[in-house]
């Protein structure tokens, strides 16, 4: 070979696609939905606006959302084999129930096996209402309860909480579901939305590639920081012991958890919004420690920032999801519930003018060799 | 920006990683596994034996072939979960099924969410003589039948035909099941073990990998070809029909299925090995005309073989399986029974030193707009 053959590992700074979704400039940590900066969104937005901002390109007028937002509720139904299913395996992981439930959709409902735009959106929308119902349903299922039918006259963040509790939410509580969701509903070229990507890729259709993203996203290193950074807050204790927890990390070469990010080198814009719903909710319920405890990691890592180690979206969401006592298995499928619209955007995207995506391994193995008899051997 | 940004759409020709595991030399029309040609292990090796050499990376002695095949026979178990779930979504295509019952392991076994090169080897042992057993008892139970038990006597060939269709294979079907299996058992970075990669990525568990290589595999355009050859060669009918069909074909400028491979730009060495069970199984079976119709269409298409389109695998292996009576909606879950070891040692090899597969898109969507309020849309 004339020249040396370059390995991308991780195909970090490859480019394999143009995209017109989401914006994100690392070094300057801004993040764009489709031109609408981040902070307008999660401040002035609702997640079924964003989802429709997301999937058809502008935001909706009146008329427009109201329509999307009544093919939402519409879509707020399960086929009854799927509580079978929850129940044959509810002793699991909810992101492995979670991932069998919407595997098996595909199965049970015929127009999942369609495949095109028309098809994607159809399925798309059906799969965003579908994903926390099936969440809600093994909670309540793994907890001997019966599941809590969907309440046509809720948002889609208030449903999900009332699908889960069982009581209906208060307006700020739903607020905060609303902006988690509103932030994790779209990120460039994840992990997950990629995976999803190279699944269209050989021309499946919209179930399996959300299926391909569920496996991808429960992997600690995408969805669980969230659940690692409230691990890390419980072992932590007190705002106190923070400096002596990093510095133990730092001497011994261990990551601390909810810091850093392959692409922002700045602080992950994301972070800002979760930040203060966890200092007003530590307030409202009497439990500010934890606000304290996250604070004094941040302060413990300062001298780390230069490095690009900055807190990222999920350092705050999980002490969020623990003040609202939701169990700590449901946060990377909460991540799901708000990722939705990003993940069947790109498989929208990838659908047009479509391709096999398909890269190369290096070979570095055993040079050709005769097969040698078994009894030779 | 100082340089224009590439953008390597499909990944065409960008390495991502090293492996040791098989190596395709696409402008020869060359493959083997750990050194070994596909020629000699299609004609001298076994399923087992294959699966062996590629995980561990040497062909076994007799002691490690028995001490192997003992491990996959013992695992010839399912939690009886598993049937209550195949028979909830008893309807749905064997690939929905399939994947939607491996995943329910994940949820069922404890031990699948174990990460790490011992965990990938014992489940992936597990998921190798589970997968065939799921894919038997659906399609007994959408037939109105039991299961049938696995025989522990029988080959892991053997035993699938056995199960599949309730009685006891002939020595030749058997073998040619057997090389369908080790033809099919690895090839590089493959859309569907790319994707398994990205998976494992994120520091995911191997049953998580193997339902997204699973979902990835069952678009029509990498699992499908040899059930679109099968439609094709029903389509034409007659040998003397074929050059017609090509014409025609070529005129509308689609494709002609089962020719051309991404990587392959001479005749896939994996077809000759297929043709020729074709031929032979087609004579014993007083059904030549199948094989007489392929090769009719291959000698159409020859004036093409020079811009690469040669045939691929699964060109011969739909009517292989034709011939065997099994339903076409199963080639594509034969395929994933051949694909179990490559899949597991691909996820071994990139746990190994692992690192986030997260490529990039480049955005060309709207440029920073300002957020505008609902009512003056």
């Amino acid at each position: 070979m004339s020249e040396p053959v370059k390995i991308n590992r991780g195909l970090k700074g490859v480019y394999f696609e143009r995209s017109g979704v989401s914006d994100i400039d690392g070094a300057a940590g801004t993040l764009s939905y489709r031109g609408y900066s981040i902070h307008d969104l999660a401040t002035k937005s609702t997640f079924e606006e964003v989802s429709y901002l997301l999937i058809f390109g502008e935001l909706p007028s009146a008329g427009e959302l109201a329509g999307f937002d009544a093919r939402l509720k519409a879509a707020r139904t399960l086929p009854p084999q799927v509580h079978d299913i929850i129940r044959a395996c509810k002793d699991g992981h909810p992101m492995d129930v979670l991932r069998t439930a919407v595997s098996a959709l595909a199965a049970l409902e015929p127009e999942s096996q369609q495949v095109g735009e028309d098809a994607f959106v159809a399925n798309g929308i059906r799969l965003t209402s579908q994903v926390p119902m099936i969440i809600a349903a093994h909670d309540a299922i793994r907890n001997g309860r019966d599941p809590v039918p969907a309440d046509p006259d809720l948002s889609h963040a208030a449903n999900w909480l009332w699908m889960l509790k069982g009581e209906k939410p208060s307006a700020e509580a739903a607020r905060l579901a609303d902006v988690d969701f509103i932030l994790h509903a779209e990120h460039g070229s994840n992990a997950s939305s990629f995976a999803a990507r190279v699944t269209i890729g050989t021309e499946a259709n919209l179930h399996g590639a959300i299926v391909t993203a569920l496996s991808t996203l429960a992997g600690p290193a995408h969805g669980g920081a969230a659940e690692d950074v409230m691990k890390m807050v419980a072992e932590i204790g007190e705002p106190e012991n923070a400096a002596a927890y990093v510095k133990a990390k730092r001497a011994a070469k261990e990551a601390v958890t909810g810091f850093g990010h392959r692409v922002y080198r700045k602080e992950d814009p994301r972070a800002r919004h979760m930040r203060e719903g966890v200092r007003q909710l530590g307030e409202e319920m009497g439990a500010p420690e934890w606000y304290e405890i996250l604070q004094a990691v941040v302060e413990a890592m300062q001298p780390y920032a230069r490095h690009g180690l900055n807190v990222n979206v999920d350092f705050y969401s999980g002490v969020i999801y623990q003040l609202h006592g939701i169990p700590m298995d449901l946060y990377v499928p909460i991540f799901a519930i708000g990722r939705m619209p990003g993940w069947i955007i790109q498989c929208i995207e990838q659908q047009r003018g479509n391709i096999l995506i398909r890269p190369l391994t290096l070979y570095n193995g055993p040079e050709p060799r005769a097969y040698v008899d078994p009894d030779r051997r």
